[in-house]
């Protein structure tokens, strides 16, 4: 098409609003169109990009015998209710009445509605295994929606469910899945997605992976291990630390400090190192406000994921009245009040010599001895694991943290959904049997977003050929010269018929807003016809990458533009 | 793909709740599945269909310099309460609020976010005309979703918005469109589509039209007229009657109608014509429950969509009370209640000798002289029209009303939603101008059961081949047969490798199941591999509307078949 009726504005200053460089390249190439928090519409150019993108995942997921089907966006709660997430999800699922007063939710993702829609097919070993998918739009109501299409309230997501008769069969399905996906992400133009161990959260079920794309601007912690390549979101690192303990226990004693409340102000006074202090952070659940108080060696974090799974309950951080007689900022484990549940952390086992609150208001202790004095504590694992700190898999000092996008991931979901929702089969003997399932998923707009920022420099993106909004982009510099016209012209005319997708600018323009335009559209491949090149009977090839540029005679340049456009969609 | 494999059950027997044969086909053929009332999944076989039925629109939308975008599904309710829409749709308009208390609306369909996406790029008069469309999905809370897929609640859409600087030029463009939809119905394999001017309802504007697939079952009447090929929805159709005007009137007489009510028992009590009567109708507005009372020749019917057109708002029937002076049964247009307003529709001008009530229980007037006894009234369009009726275009009897169903519908908007919502352009001599615009829908999932409603005999559906869920159905009659397995298993793949899209069904059942679950899966041709045939060294070819079967070597049949396929693609 051409350039000039493209609808959408393209300029050049950064929006003052956007943290992200996708974001900011996206606002400014007339890719996406702010709505409401979290809401955006699309233009012609992501559009292309993103059903690029789905064709590549629907091959993939067909290739792996998957069958394309469509769930509802709104659904009734009922089926929510079955396998008991009408209750347990928070607000980010958005529930409302129809105008028969019935319940309703707007889909976040599809367990429930895949369920629903074999539970009667599938009613026999014989049909077992099958994949169904879908790439339909979802809605979740985040709280802090943020970066453009990286973290949307509605989306268009590509989600797949499996069912097996045996844990081993989901097991080799999901490694299929898994390399599917890798598949996915290298046709994309980003192989450098990495696949690290992750925590199943609110899907359920025990092993997961996520599909990381690395990029200081993610929002998710990932920890690598430099030795052994062990990687897993920090969410689901078991943390690791070599706890000492000094030959000789101090007595515990009580030390007044006055207006000091932190673990580092603490350390500060007494003048120890904040590894020989108890530190205590204290949360709330939701669900009826009551106490969880976490103690934990004053340089760690408290990972709350972990917590969570731990206790089985969403949690907050506390609000801390006087009614509960704990005393903020000066809690310890000695003789603190009944009003709160205890948790210790792994890193505090068998340690002696810390500081910690008195739980009395300006007063700590020092000489505190777990062992002596808490001498029943259980300990669990709930910090958060930190760079430079101990591998799970290899032992080794090799952590690493990064930050990361999740574009895609694969759970092991079990049984929760087909026991939940009163699934079966029945087996080769007879014997009625839960089904066994997996699910998968892949962010369409936030995989889009994912290789903008991956792939973009001060101008604009560089979109990899085969999701690219077109292939080639001509530049008719100076148009209104008769030969560039026609030979302009002429080389969209040939291109379009030999398929290969154009986008022509042939405005009047200067060739400064010509190839500014074009750096934001991003399109792998340039070809400049100007009177310039004409006088040698050439035109200009230029990829949008910089790393390659040539000139083409004007009778050959259509096929060496075919050229480069095929070998570039074999990546 | 495999048929043993493919997820959804088939079953002969129609289910008892479908009223329509494409939903029983859809359902006893693995196509849907039941969600909600109006709310589907859809099985892998329908979103085949879909699928290509989104690809020819999307084509032909392009074709005619369309732009495909995507809107949100979830909007904002403040675009909607810009055009004033927020309040003036009914509860077929989903609201509700999100986590943080905004309101919200389902889309069920886009003008205001299609200004919304152009306002501040459109707005010199150098941008235009431009086309923007999508294919998404929509909410309409319908009140009484029915016949499957026909009418439902969530649908998929394509619905595109064109902007204009002139009336000539959205016209032109209208027309283009126009043409772009028979191609698109043409291709989908229901070239039998008519179009026909309907009324503009919600949208605004005032030229537009229906695409309607004429059938029994649909919910929908047409007018067509047999002479000049009128035709029109009933709802927007003039009604024309010659009234006739005895020589004598007749005095305006009371006669006691014991129980006597309708219109049609007073004129058996009195021995008179039923177009010698004057029927009363009564609505009460939605907005303030106030009457609307419409008098009309006793033989005609109310069109409510004038009644609605005509007094800007929204009726239902009327509740009459005590309270309102009215009297059910006995209204009339001498000395009716002050409590109503009251209309008359053309049928009854200047005529005379009418019976009609006498606005007093028990009691009618004879001898009504509409000219002598009620002189001021002034006459409307305001009944339907009828079979045998006046075509308003021709002027001859020759009026018959069908049924259809609506597959799309193009309109020109006019200035409404730019106007409402701001937008302007500067045209060539720098003045502030509102943009004129048309919108265009299809219904994707509709589209699909009006085929199956159009093409389809008592095994299942007929489907055509550019959307068939696959190309070809091979069918290995004695799978166990190993002449048989290796034969069709070698032409599976030969099929495939030619890119051809087959459905292989190996399964060892019977040949009467392997025909009846192929003939609900509707592919247009099916080989047949059987012992029999191959005894011959032959396949046979079978088209599934039964008008081809051939025989063909099995070294000739992937050729044959081939060629089949491309001949039938090009419809």
């Amino acid at each position: 098409m051409k350039l000039k009726n493209l609808v959408g504005d393209r300029f050049k200053n950064r929006p003052s609003d956007c943290q992200i460089d996708s974001h900011a390249i996206m606002i400014r190439g007339g890719y996406i169109k702010y709505m409401a928090n979290g809401i955006f519409s699309s233009y012609t150019p992501v559009k292309r990009i993103t059903r690029k993108i789905e064709q590549i995942i629907r091959e993939e997921m067909d290739a792996i015998d998957g069958q394309e089907v469509q769930f509802p966006v709104v659904m009734p709660a009922g089926i929510w209710e079955e396998s008991g997430r009408y209750e347990s999800i928070g607000s980010e699922l958005l529930r409302f009445r129809d105008r028969n007063g019935s319940p309703m939710v707007l889909g976040m993702t599809h367990e429930e509605a895949s369920v629903h829609l074999v539970r009667e097919y599938a009613q026999s070993y014989t049909k077992y295994p099958f994949m169904i998918y879908q790439i339909q739009t979802k809605f979740r109501d985040e709280a802090r929606p943020r970066g453009g299409l990286i973290r949307v309230r509605e989306f268009t997501m590509k989600d797949a469910y499996s069912f097996h008769t045996s844990q081993e069969d989901l097991e080799e399905y999901y490694e299929k899945c898994h390399k599917a996906y890798e598949r996915i992400f290298r046709r994309c133009g980003v192989p450098e997605v990495v696949s690290v161990k992750s925590d199943s959260g609110m899907m359920g079920g025990s092993v997961s992976h996520e599909f990381m794309l690395l990029t200081p601007v993610g929002e998710d912690s990932i920890a690598i291990c430099s030795e052994c390549g062990y990687s897993a979101n920090m969410e689901a690192s078991e943390s690791i630390v070599e706890n000492t303990r000094d030959e000789f226990s101090q007595s515990l004693e009580k030390v007044f400090t006055p207006n000091i409340h932190t673990i580092e102000e603490v350390c500060d006074f007494l003048k120890t190192p904040v590894e020989k202090s108890c530190k205590a952070v204290v949360y709330q659940k939701n669900e009826d406000d009551s106490y969880v108080t976490v103690f934990l060696r004053g340089d760690m974090d408290v990972n709350e994921t972990k917590l969570r799974n731990l206790i089985g309950a969403e949690i907050h951080p506390a609000v801390i009245t006087e009614e509960s007689c704990l005393h903020a900022g000066f809690i310890g484990p000695v003789g603190i009040s009944e009003n709160t549940m205890v948790l210790f952390d792994s890193s505090l086992k068998n340690t002696n010599n810390l500081s910690c609150g008195a739980n009395e208001d300006e007063y700590h202790f020092t000489g505190l001895d777990l062992s002596r004095d808490v001498p029943n504590a259980e300990y669990h694992d709930l910090a958060k694991i930190k760079d430079g700190g101990i591998c799970p898999c290899c032992r080794k000092k090799s952590i690493s943290v990064s930050r990361g996008i999740e574009v895609g991931n694969i759970f092991q979901l079990g049984t929760k959904y087909t026991k939940a929702m009163g699934m079966t089969y029945l087996d080769s003997e007879g014997n009625s049997q839960y089904p066994i399932m997996g699910c998968y998923g892949i962010g369409v707009g936030r995989l889009s977003a994912s290789v903008c920022e991956a792939h973009h420099d001060d101008y604009g993106p560089i979109w990899p050929m085969p999701i690219a909004p077109w292939q080639v982009h001509i530049c008719a510099v100076r148009s209104d010269n008769e030969q560039v016209r026609a030979t302009a012209d002429n080389l969209y005319k040939t291109l379009t018929d030999m398929g290969i997708e154009v986008i022509y600018d042939d405005r009047e323009v200067s060739a400064g807003v010509m190839f500014a335009d074009a750096d934001l559209l991003g399109v792998p491949l340039r070809v400049i016809v100007s009177p310039r090149n004409l006088k040698d009977n050439c035109c200009e090839l230029v990829s949008r990458d910089k790393t390659f540029s040539d000139k083409k005679s004007v009778g050959e340049v259509a096929n060496a533009v075919a050229e480069y456009v095929k070998e570039k969609m074999n990546i």
